[in-house]
């Protein structure tokens, strides 16, 4: 099934939007009656979402997921084009994050990885092109340049960070990790510049906005450290679990699983293509409304719509004042991700950073398509904003500036996820003081409605492993709240 | 309520056998009637059996769960006396441990970790009591002396252990890493003899004992490899993982959760102190035999019965040979764990190994008791075993060994997990060849029976998360072969 997402351009078709993807819905309904009742409706149909929608099929609620999409996954779906997974938002995964570990474990879907990285043949190398010019290296000194950066940057505390962020799980535990939130990631390289090489500066630098996708100054340097606990607090443990490994049949086929186990429970209704209006919690029940005019009645609501997006939802009774504060403020996170397959088979074990001047900055060999030709991954930001489908020209020179006269670009794939009405940005990252003013507001519930969206987690925030660390509690909360009276409690 | 498990011992009362629990479940049974009907059978509540038997309840199936011991937990609990918990089987967890994590997340307990040890008053060093000697030098001089021992024995591919063990969830994942399984620690040791220095090999000896708890030519290189691989390839990420983060209330007010959650759903009969005898597969349903007597028949039956302990039943049909054959060749660890009350408070910051000639090897200030006294946890094993009850002279001897001079002991408490029938030793470690040839085995189901037990997980195995991990398998597999045939499913 091809989704209206995304965008696919060769020489031979020009640009078109939509591609391909398993995680496509079709018909995209299963409701019938008008006289369909729910316990629960789940808005979003995400990794929170599906998680939320599953647990509560599985535990014997009738649950209604309405999705704004034609597909699942929200911020996070591959396309397979020719066989081939193009990874359009989310990709990798790692053990070290519950979450997802304890469903990939589930789904018994452990030996279902691979890895981006085959430094086994062809160039080997890492391509570092500064304003001072172009330098190439090897991997182990890439690792070197950017284990060395890294260390002086999140170096606080004498131990890494590991005193200010003691606890990865468990958000502001120290008191001194506030007063980090208060700084940006721009506020912290003036600390250090006088101990940063050029080098190690492009690349600190890159490998930061490759985190959060904003620009310096609008990415709180508490979050970065939150990501660099997250990881162990060392540079390889941020390669392993952030850009290492994934679905070897794209992450679509991880999330269906989720969406086909609540199916298999005979409790799922579900609406695909059918955005949401208003939500009005009238204390007893809550009502969704959608653009279409349907209206959805159940006794808990599970909104998982995104932190950028949640302000464009009419709420009845209003959100309270600081979760509406923090809808407006938003995120900051917009990433340009474009997939490029180029015929230099040699670029395979390629890595590359083009910064600042470039509009794609960071990029590795991510794999080799089934016809043999390099598939090029590369990330760009708001620091250097493009809208890669409005000139595809511009686009096509971005990723050939990665590597000048190695991208023979054969397909770009990618999808706009700042011009996207149900996302307006990609994962979140948050800016300067966000987060310790207003995590705990975003977290609490409404009334019936319970949030969850990895905007808000509390562990891996921002990753797939949030968004199912957020499903899961609002079905358990639900679940809690819906279950019926059971026997008298034996006392324990 | 007192368990009839683990041993107590305090100068005015003397030994005695019993201590108190809240995992201790009273009254022993809510099975009522003769006529009741279950679905499953679950025998032994530990954590994969609690897991099993809570997510088959929620998923709307009737479990009936039976236990042998009066208690939860299995060869994991804690003991609470005078409002301290005492670790008596199991005691660390980690956010890097995915099923675990997954749990204390989902049941809000990410805050009610706290750190074993505590450096910030008192003698805080380490004392390495050696046959050359009584050294004593700082926590730093003491991570050093570890780590470097460490990696000088993982490093058998130029990358300490991670070609070999790429994936620590995916056994033996490369060829290779078969090869290791054939050595002993001791064989690895014999490698790199030369380059230790006597106090690099008595530490790495001990760590490795700690770990297995059984002898060094009892001890497979591999599964060291695996635990190593596991926590991240580094000694700081051993230390993270395997022995520094414990529930405030102790482990058994996670255990219970799982317990409640089951028992809120009303779908759980259970039984406890109800040794199992027989287990008959009749093709259509299964039944089990009790000790007492009784019998309880279900459609499926998942036996978490441990290792070292699954040969004392009788099973019709007659287990496969070669899992026969795993289970009379058992796991080797052997361990002797047990915490002292001492007087002196500087203590808490201490830790210490005696070894090879004393009793108990490793040890660490894991608390401060209710009276201000500190807690210090020992560790003994196979290589030098003592039963501790039998003699608690010869126990309190091998305490005071640790620390000449500075182990005033005013209580003792263990359990003796050599001598429980229901365990016959503690966590899993496997001996050389054991893993190579009979985990997949052990992982096989056996008609109508599914077997799950950390024991043979692919993960954590030996750790609470490979428990978590296997009853989730278990209750995943039987959940899908039960439930009812929902509508007609719809084209994905």
């Amino acid at each position: 099934m091809t989704s209206r997402d995304g965008f696919h351009w060769t020489p031979q078709t020009g640009l078109a939007q939509g591609v391909p993807s398993i995680g496509v819905i079709s018909p995209a309904t299963n409701v019938s009656s008008r006289n369909e009742s729910w316990d629960v409706v789940v808005v979003g149909a995400g990794y929170s979402g599906l998680t939320a929608t599953r647990d509560l099929c599985v535990a014997g609620l009738k649950v209604l997921l309405v999705e704004a999409r034609d597909r699942i996954g929200g911020r996070s779906w591959s396309s397979n084009i020719e066989g081939y997974p193009y990874e359009m938002g989310g990709t990798w995964v790692h053990w070290g994050q519950p979450h997802v570990w304890r469903e990939i474990s589930r789904y018994q879907m452990r030996t279902e990885l691979e890895e981006s990285f085959d430094f086994s043949r062809g160039v080997n190398h890492f391509q570092l092109r500064t304003q001072n010019g172009d330098t190439i290296m090897s991997h182990e000194d890439e690792d070197a340049l950017l284990a060395g950066a890294l260390e002086k940057f999140v170096n606080v505390d004498g131990d890494f960070g590991r005193k200010i962020v003691p606890y990865a799980h468990d958000s502001f535990h120290t008191a001194e990790s506030r007063q980090y939130d208060e700084m940006s990631c721009k506020d912290r390289l003036q600390q250090i510049n006088l101990s940063l090489t050029p080098n190690e500066r492009a690349g600190l630098e890159s490998f930061i906005l490759l985190c959060s996708c904003g620009t310096l100054e609008a990415t709180s340097f508490f979050e970065f450290l939150h990501w660099w606990a997250l990881c162990g607090y060392t540079y390889r443990g941020c390669m392993d679990a952030l850009i290492s490994y994934k679905f070897k049949g794209g992450q679509s086929s991880f999330a269906i699983k989720f969406f086909q186990e609540a199916l298999s429970t005979g409790n799922l209704s579900y609406v695909f293509s059918s955005p949401v209006k208003a939500i009005t919690d009238n204390s007893d029940k809550v009502t969704l409304s959608t653009r279409g005019g349907k209206e959805y009645t159940a006794k808990r609501l599970v909104s998982t719509i995104p932190l950028n997006v949640l302000n464009s939802i009419s709420f009845s009774p209003p959100l309270d004042p600081q979760r509406a504060l923090a809808t407006n403020i938003g995120h900051v996170n917009q990433c340009v991700k474009v997939h490029a397959e180029i015929s230099n088979k040699d670029m395979r074990s390629w890595t590359g950073i083009s910064y600042p001047f470039n509009k794609l900055m960071y990029a590795i060999g991510d794999g080799t398509t089934p016809a043999g030709n390099t598939h090029i991954v590369c990330f760009g930001g708001n620091n250097n904003h493009i809208q890669p489908e409005e000139n595809v020209e511009e686009t096509k020179k971005a990723v050939e500036s990665l590597a000048p006269g190695n991208m023979d670009i054969k397909r770009l794939v990618f999808h706009n996820w700042s011009k996207d009405e149900f996302a307006k940005g990609a994962w979140f990252f948050s800016s300067p003081k966000f987060l310790s003013t207003s995590l705990d507001s975003l977290r609490a519930r409404h009334g019936n409605v319970v949030f969850a969206n990895s905007d808000w987690a509390v562990g891996w925030r921002s990753f797939i492993d949030g968004a199912i660390e957020e499903g899961t509690r609002a079905a358990m909360t639900v679940k809690e709240e819906l279950r019926p009276i059971g026997p008298p409690r034996v006392r324990l």
